[in-house]
């Protein structure tokens, strides 16, 4: 396990890519709509970790949800791991409670999972692995 | 420039612990009371990033006004960098907002320096360097 990367909900992907170009002396190595979630991101390569920027594309977006309710700043951690069913099944016999049943595919070709925030002292935690094609 | 740390506030080291000992799989590898922030800390490894939780040892303290104010969650997002120096002044140059004028020591054995989160998209970034003795 490690931290693949670091979600960061902002208001314009744009705007905070200038910022965040500024701030980590690198320029986001990609840009990706991904429709399931309705947000755009892009991302940027720090060490071995990344940091997505996530802007809102609809209002029903979990990102325009949690902007309204705590404002811009960071939204969750994902951790990559090897085997995201094993890993899910791990979580769940631990008392962790997950908030998709099965992994779902997002951004930057990786299935995807999220531990709900209240089982994991507020923390919004991902699970995620490369999708093998 | 690497993601170091993330920090996380919680209200009871102990019991974010066993948590994040459930949720990472791996025990915490230290801990370590900082007086000048009132915090206690410990931390976890995960790949070469590290989980650091934070519990507020006085009112004063950052996180017990950032529990107040958001939740437990995430605190902030730390950044090893080689001259902290040269990064701080670098910032300061771009339009970023400092939180302390000079580095000031932190937990595990670091200079560090915050970046105000108005002036970075919502979110507190911590600029750290090993120290050097």
């Amino acid at each position: 396990m490690h931290v693949e990367h670091i979600g960061i909900a902002v208001k314009n992907c744009q705007d905070a890519n200038q910022l965040f170009e500024k701030l980590l002396g690198v320029e986001p190595y990609k840009a990706e709509k991904v429709e399931s979630e309705a947000v755009n991101t892009s991302f940027f390569s720090v060490g071995n970790t990344k940091i997505e920027l996530l802007e809102a594309t609809a209002e029903h977006s979990a990102i325009a949800k949690f902007i309204e309710k705590k404002g811009e700043g960071i939204h969750h951690i994902a951790f990559e791991v090897e085997d995201i069913h094993a890993e899910m099944e791990r979580l769940r016999s631990q008392g962790f409670q997950l908030l998709n049943e099965a992994p779902k595919r997002g951004a930057d070709n990786k299935l995807v999972c999220f531990v709900h925030p209240k089982t994991a002292n507020g923390v919004l935690v991902e699970l995620c692995q490369e999708i093998r094609e």
